[in-house]
């Protein structure tokens, strides 16, 4: 299997894995909003507290989120470099498909040309 | 648990989930520069077809590829649509983030000018 060029495929598993769930999604939108506590996080979710931190690990262990403890309260904060590789690697999807259209577009012209 | 206000998380979990496996983000990859068989997909990867098919598989239940039959050769290409929901769901987290750290500057010009 060839590999990826740039490193980050193994990093990016983790990344879109992490985000294909729609509680970690939810934790996502709400970091992006600033820093929480454990709980704070957990309110808006009918789950057990278990379950629930077994997604904030999933979060932490993608490098998406950092946490820190201070006494017995676990603050949790968004990590923008994830985010920045998966912008990235769209971005680059993107360039070839546009380029792609492009050269249809030039396609269409030509052959255009070629029956006037 | 809070529902997605866009309705798009389904969709959402479909995609990320997709997107996490490098086999099919190579897909991706390849079908970005335009439309492939299965046959010259499955090419680069040291993979049993019926493995290779999975994969394709699961990229087409989240509505990134489309495919075509004609005769026995199956064509794939990329369906964009996913892909921008993708982007729109980033720029919501990109936008509260910066508007978050905005409100950060604002607040320590205020601390400076009030210590003046």
């Amino acid at each position: 299997m060839p590999k990826h060029a740039d490193g980050e495929g193994g990093a990016l598993d983790g990344v879109f894995h992490a985000l294909s769930d729609p509680t970690r999604r939810q934790v996502v939108e709400r970091l992006a909003q600033g820093p929480a506590t454990t709980s704070d996080l957990a309110r808006p979710f009918d789950m057990a507290l278990p379950s629930f931190t077994q997604h904030l690990h999933v979060l932490e262990r993608a490098g998406l989120v950092t946490s820190e403890k201070t006494g017995r309260v676990r603050t949790y904060r968004l990590a923008p470099q994830p985010f920045a590789h998966l912008d990235t690697w769209l971005a680059v999807q993107r360039a070839r498909w546009t380029r792609r259209l492009d050269q249809l577009d030039s396609l269409l012209y030509d052959l255009k040309e070629q029956q006037q």
